[in-house]
């Protein structure tokens, strides 16, 4: 599948996104799911024009309508990947399809969602990480835990096995595809259907405590909840994110990377929807431009 | 009459500005009229979570009760004035009312509106103005006709009889308050009630035909529609308008001025419904929190 303009991330930054890129006549896919956008499950009433309290996945569902009105397509699946390739871009779906763009809005928004476990925020950088990608080469010979029921966990684990001699994988509400749930354990992940309860140590992790009553001696925990975080998206894709996991822009929406273009909460605060339309309306009328200017 | 932040400007920046602003607990007004907006009087597709084919007044009415129900005090009336006054700001209404505020977000819009006769757009520049304040100097000792039926208008003409030795104000349906009215006929302004059909001249504007048949002789006729322009308010305040007429805005919305703010179209392109609700929601929060730290 080719698009001109591929959207990751489908809440109101990468919506918005689309509606403008499509009503330039670029080809526009939206790849997210819109459940993950953070305005999803809650109640809005800071955004001109929605009077009221008017609850998110309303809105959601509207501006989803409203960009499939002007020919854009929703893809709700998470991605594994995302690579530079000749001026192209290939994105990988979690069930394995291939899509290649011409451009990328990232509008992942930028959420690292919290375990909300006893010892987690204590041992947070003493083997409690977020960010399996960028520390896996730690655990080399060693033994981690990957907690989390998407995509990036399964992904993560899959990762993981080839570093750690033992790769534990916790989850009690399977939301992964089976293609990449299936990978994590054909490459040596040990599955266990439970919940973290606590996560013990003192100086570094030394275990977890499972809700099965069960504890795990590991040296790591890692934290993949939800789909491919935002600042791995944005490395694959050789957009340097900042120390607080944002990814800077110009007035235009650009990144430093050619055809990567990005708005909403990844670029920054105020986390607001205003404020991510506003960015939306911007790169999607910059990516168009950008494709349009290499055809 | 006092306020922590004084919106200049009721479109969706100027109401997003003031939601964004009221909610942080300052005390905030609104001055202008919501059908001087671009979006009132037209049909909005484009703007997230919008569904269909909604007509924008009805939004701009959804978006000022939001902010009222903020707290935020909306005043539909046009501005005469707007200066730094020791730290703060004096702004004065066509009714004379004076409000002083802390801080400022310029969210006016851009526009100019044409008169859209035969002649104006060939003889631009060669008498045919939208700008008084800017080129009345040199129209001393000479003939001018102020266009308009709006505050502006007024006020130009008001401000004509200083230069001019003669100046007209034509207009067919009187919309500015009686007080502004007054004073341009107090200072000598002769006012005409008809419309102009065709700016006449060849090398320079000569004279202008009116709708009821007659004709003027002047050496320039200056388009004054609708409310003070956006350029005038911005040089008021100190904030010198690029040549496009836009005003520079870093990322927090701050224009060169402190406690001057700005948002939407007057911030330059694209002039879109999400861009300028983006803004308006940085602008207010940059706004309430610049008046914070002032207290």
């Amino acid at each position: 599948m080719e698009y001109d303009v591929a959207i990751i991330g489908a809440g109101p930054a990468g919506i918005q996104a689309a509606i403008h890129a499509s009503r330039k006549k670029v080809s526009v896919v939206v790849l997210g799911k819109l459940t993950a956008s953070a305005m999803s499950g809650t109640h809005i009433e800071n955004y001109f024009g929605i009077p009221g309290t008017s609850d998110g996945d309303s809105i959601l569902k509207a501006g989803k309508e409203q960009a499939e009105s002007f020919g854009c397509v929703f893809m709700e699946k998470n991605i594994i990947s995302a690579h530079p390739d000749n001026g192209d871009f290939i994105i990988l779906t979690e069930d394995d399809e291939e899509i290649t763009a011409k451009s990328i809005i990232l509008a992942t928004g930028i959420s690292r969602k919290k375990l909300n476990v006893p010892g987690e925020k204590e041992l947070f950088g003493k083997g409690v990480s977020y960010c399996t990608v960028c520390d896996c080469n730690f655990y080399k010979g060693k033994t981690a835990v990957i907690v989390g029921n998407e995509t990036e966990a399964a992904v993560s684990a899959e990762l993981m096995t080839k570093y750690a001699s033992k790769t534990y994988w916790v989850s009690d509400d399977m939301q992964a595809s089976d293609t990449v749930y299936r990978k994590a354990l054909d490459a040596g992940a040990e599955f266990i259907s439970s919940k973290i309860r606590e996560i013990k140590g003192g100086d570094r992790v030394s275990s977890v405590l499972l809700e099965n009553g069960s504890e795990i001696e590991t040296d790591g925990v890692f934290i993949e909840l939800g789909a491919k975080s935002s600042v791995d998206i944005a490395m694959d894709l050789d957009v340097m994110p900042e120390m607080d996991d944002t990814v800077k822009v110009d007035r235009e929406c650009k990144t430093e990377a050619p055809g990567v273009f990005a708005c909403g909460d990844i670029t920054g605060k105020p986390w607001q929807i205003a404020k991510a339309v506003g960015e939306g309306a911007i790169a999607g009328l910059s990516a168009a431009e950008y494709v349009k200017g290499r055809k």
